[in-house]
C-alpha cells in the first residue's frame, strides 16, 4: 500500500472550487487520507449537490461537517466550530487530526471608491479571523496527532500541520507588479493579514509540532477566479496537494505556490 | 523664514502619546505647519486636556477635531469622518490638505487561547479600516493640496502625503525574532494589514501625486508602549518629523523606522 499523506484531514470550504476538487482528489488516490472531514457552511444548502453525492459514494471517508466561516454573518459561530469540533474528534479518537486545509474564503472585489467599512470587515471576518478561530479550537485535536510522532522532532503534515489557502494577490512586495489589475481593496488586505496569522501560528506552534504554512493555489477557473483563469481546479489541486505532502520543518512559516515556489511577503 | 515642511496637516489620535508629541512639536518649530488638525475620538472626553491646553495656547494654528477612529464602537462613523472632513475643508479652502498622519491606533495583547473574534475584529476596524476611510474620504482633498505643485512630478509631505503609523511588528519577515516577546496576534496582524493597505494606496494615488507610505516610531515610552521602552516619545517624533519632511517618490509605498531605515515587509 502506498504511503498515506496522513491519516485525517479537514478542508473547510469543500463544496465547490478548489475545496471540492481537494476532496475528490484525495478520495481518488491510493495514498488519500482514512478520514476525510470536508466542511462548508450549508450542508444542505444549495451548491452542496456535488459534495454530497461524493460523500455519499465514499461514506467510509468523506464526512460532511458544518462549518459557519463566513461568521460575520453568524452570531453563533463560535458555538459551530465548536460543534464540528466535536464531531471530528469524536470519529479521530485518540490518533488526533493530522491536517487542517483553510481553504474556505471569500472575495468581495473593491476599488477604493466602492469600498465600505462593513466589506473590509466582513472579508477579514471570513479570511482571517475564521481560520484563526479553527486553528484556536482546533489546536488541541492537532496537538494529540502530533504526539503520535513523539519519537520524531520533523515536522510534516503526516504528523500535524494547517495550510493556510492564500494568494499571490498577498504579497505586499509584489503588490506594485499587479494592484492596477485587480484592486480589491478588502481582499488583498486580508490575505496580508493571514500571511501574518500564518507567520505567527508557526512560531506559536513549533513547540507542539505543528507545521503552518500559506499556500498559493495559482489564479483557478472558479467561482473567483472567473473563467479567463490559466489553471484548472484539477492542475492546481493535483500540485498544491504534491506540495502538501512534501512539506518539512524547513517550509513551516512559509508562503509557496502550487508549484512550491517560495513567494515574497 | 524656514521653508515650511507642509501648510496643513491632520494628526490623528493626538490625544496622548506619540500624536500629542508630534502636535507639540510642529506647533513649535519654526518650519511646522500653518494649520494642524489635531484629532481624537473625543475632544471633550478625559485625557485630552494637554491637547486642548496646547490648542488653546496656539489657536491660530491649531484646530482639534472630533474624528471616532475606533469605529466599530460607532455607527455613526462615516458621518463622523465627513463631518470632520467638512470642518477641515472649510478651514483649507482652495489650498486643499497636505498631509495625513494617520496616528490613531489601538493594541489589544493577546495569545491565541485569549484571543476572541471581537478583538481580532476591533482591532482591524481601528487599526486598518480607520486609516483606508480616513484616505477614502480625504483623497479630494489631498488631491487639492498636490494640484497645486501640478507643475513638478516630484512627490513630498510638502505637496501631499499619507503616513501610516506601523510598527516593527507589522513585518511579516522579521516575525519569528520577536514573535515569543510579543505575540500579540490582533495587533500583529492588523498593522501587516495596514502595511498591505498602504502599499495599494501608495499604487492607487501615485497618479494623484500622492506620497504614502508607513512609520515604525520605534517601541516609545507612551501608554501602549510601556515605561520600559527605550525611546522618549519626543526622540521618537523628532526622528519621525525629519524622516516625513525628506521624502520623496523614491519613498512611497515603503516602510520606514524613525531613522529612516527600511523595514522588510
Amino acid at each position: 500500500m502506498a504511503c498515506r499523506i496522513c491519516h485525517s484531514v479537514l478542508v473547510t470550504g469543500s463544496n465547490r472550487g478548489i475545496g471540492l476538487e481537494i476532496v475528490r482528489q484525495l478520495v481518488d488516490s491510493p495514498s488519500g487520507p482514512v478520514k476525510i472531514f470536508a466542511s462548508c457552511r450549508d450542508p444542505d444548502g444549495p451548491r452542496t449537490e456535488e459534495l454530497q453525492e461524493l460523500a455519499q459514494k465514499h461514506q467510509d471517508v468523506i464526512t460532511v461537517v458544518q462549518l459557519v466561516k463566513n461568521f460575520s454573518l453568524d452570531i453563533c459561530s463560535s458555538a459551530s466550530i465548536k460543534e464540528a469540533l466535536k464531531l471530528v474528534e469524536n470519529e479521530v479518537q485518540e490518533k488526533g487530526l493530522n491536517l487542517i486545509i483553510n481553504n474556505a474564503g471569500v472575495n468581495i472585489p473593491g476599488s477604493l471608491a466602492d469600498t465600505e467599512k462593513s466589506m473590509m470587515v466582513d472579508v477579514y471576518t471570513s479570511n482571517v479571523v475564521g481560520p484563526m478561530m479553527v486553528a484556536k479550537d482546533f489546536r488541541a485535536l492537532l496537538c494529540k496527532a502530533a504526539a503520535q510522532f513523539s519519537h520524531q522532532t520533523s515536522m510534516s503534515c503526516k504528523r500535524s500541520a494547517i495550510i493556510n489557502v492564500s494568494t499571490l494577490l498577498s504579497s505586499i512586495t509584489i503588490c506594485p507588479e499587479n494592484f492596477s489589475l485587480a484592486p480589491m481593496y478588502p481582499y488583498r488586505v486580508s490575505k496580508a493579514a493571514l500571511n501574518m496569522l500564518t507567520r505567527c501560528l508557526a512560531e506559536d506552534l513549533k513547540k507542539d509540532g505543528i507545521l503552518v504554512m500559506a499556500l498559493h493555489p495559482g489564479w483557478v477557473q472558479t467561482e473567483m477566479g472567473g473563467s479567463e483563469a490559466p489553471l484548472t481546479a484539477a492542475e492546481s489541486v493535483k500540485g498544491m496537494l504534491e506540495v502538501i505532502a512534501n512539506l518539512t520543518e524547513k517550509e513551516t512559516g512559509t508562503l509557496l505556490d502550487w508549484k512550491g515556489n517560495s513567494i515574497p511577503w
